[in-house]
């Protein structure tokens, strides 16, 4: 391992339960904002969709008035947030682009409250209790990372934590770190062995994104239980926010079931050292992979 | 998890010191391939360039003699074991292909002896210890599972397994199985924290690669410490060969230090009931995955 000196990031995970509505969910972040700019945090990490409940329980037209125009009211209040603690801030809304055209969209707040840019959502889920194809619009503005004051943040979201492809595009755009806003739990009517199962390939995958691209990823994910409307049925949500190095060592992981602010220092000298020792990146062999632009090889 | 029925394979992993020159090793492996069978195995897998030391830890024209072609002497010793005892076998040679052109060459034999097919190890790595550039070029014949009676292989060598790449062209090809014969280990120089972070790493990897291909993934590491030629130094193999489920759950794994025949159970019929719950090749943004094939997006 190189000598390099060390470059020291402190990044503060809000994991949270529903409140209710968008004005008192609102509220709760903008303490735990303040109580992570008090704890020194340079970034802060929003979990998906913290506005309100996890929706996409079930399919109706009525739930598409949460969504907003952005920047519009609660962009704006994060943008505030944001300045008010001099801090960088990752968000995620449920953006209204037009009648009828929705996207699931994280935002980044600069410390002096300029909303820098935003992230689409490129893969989108669908299946028994995560009903997003319903609501989300595919992004159309690809894997983009921003530069801000802390350094050049690969964000994505939730579904994209499975996909190597997404996390291997923002760091050959030179991310320095990956963040995740996710929502992702149980259902109850799975074993405790299946449970552990999913929960494990979860941290696994998004720690395998870390090794493969040398570079520290950060995923911020819901806890508590959420009853999906009319139904007995619900999803638990698994909590165990936390935060890996660029070897995917953990660095600090929260809770599977209580709200908690994780606050962590990650040391950003140490992604080019490590890529240093395993220099991944030289050896891709970029004249065999066209097929990975085909949905098969058959 | 739907209620598909099992489909049981039984794979063998041979985890094993360097014994000395090929016919020693090739003797042990044929012990160590009977008792796979005598345990019912029906694939054994074998760690990579088996029939030696690690030779690339040194640059030195004269390791060239260990080369052979394929088929040649040590294929045709796998093909008769292959044969002897109905299982298939996954080895790894050092294949001489014409004077001054070598590969580090995977080789897969039916259980009638048949040398079906092989793979050349497409990324080639060159750190300190490991000076793989000198000796192998790099492979020309992609990313191509085969058909066994076991069902498709994808087999991948070493360095390949820090690349989601390999193993996601594999999957997209059909491969049912992703496996790694491969040799990494220890520098003593590096702290006891670096070497659990690296060794950590490199299972995180895989199992990374069998989460985001719902695929399980066999990997057979060199055990015991090798000597650099005319060098104290030298590399500490770290063992841990593994096998895991398409979740990227741990199904079993070997030791750190010792020689180990590992045999284990993989339900081939749980991939797709994987697949089912967490269908990620149906959401893969293909229109979004372009600039996969450049070196670095600048």
């Amino acid at each position: 391992m190189s000598s390099n000196r060390p470059r020291l990031l402190r990044v503060a995970l809000v994991q949270e339960i529903n409140h209710g509505d968008a004005a008192t969910n609102l509220a709760v972040i903008e303490q735990r904002v303040a109580e992570a700019a008090a704890a020194g945090a340079q970034l802060v990490l929003l979990q998906e969709l913290h506005n309100g409940p996890y929706f996409c329980q079930h399919e109706s037209v009525d739930e598409f008035d949460r969504a907003e125009a952005i920047p519009g009211p609660s962009s704006e209040r994060l943008s505030e947030l944001a300045k008010q603690h001099g801090v960088v801030i990752v968000g995620s809304l449920f953006e209204r682009r037009a009648p009828g055209l929705y996207h699931n969209t994280a935002v980044v707040l600069e410390r002096d409250g300029r909303l820098l840019a935003r992230y689409r959502k490129m893969h989108i889920p669908d299946d028994p209790g995560f009903y997003e194809k319903f609501y989300f619009t595919p992004g159309d503005i690809g894997f983009q990372p921003v530069d801000t004051s802390v350094g050049r943040l690969g964000v994505l979201v939730c579904w994209d934590q499975w996909y190597p492809e997404g996390a291997r595009l923002m760091a050959l755009a030179g991310a320095e770190l990956l963040l995740y806003p996710t929502a992702i739990g149980w259902d109850r009517n799975d074993s405790e062995d299946e449970q552990q199962r999913q929960r494990q390939a979860w941290i696994i995958s998004q720690r395998g994104h870390a090794v493969a691209n040398g570079l520290p990823v950060l995923s911020c994910n819901r806890t508590g239980f959420e009853q999906a409307p009319g139904s007995e049925e619900g999803i638990d949500f698994w909590g165990s926010s936390f935060v890996a190095g660029p070897q995917g060592e953990m660095l600090a992981e929260a809770s599977v079931d209580k709200p908690q602010l994780l606050v962590v220092d990650v040391d950003m000298a140490r992604s080019e050292a490590v890529r240093r020792i395993w220099p991944f990146l030289r050896d891709r062999r970029i004249d065999a992979y066209d097929d990975l632009l085909k949905r098969y090889r058959d």
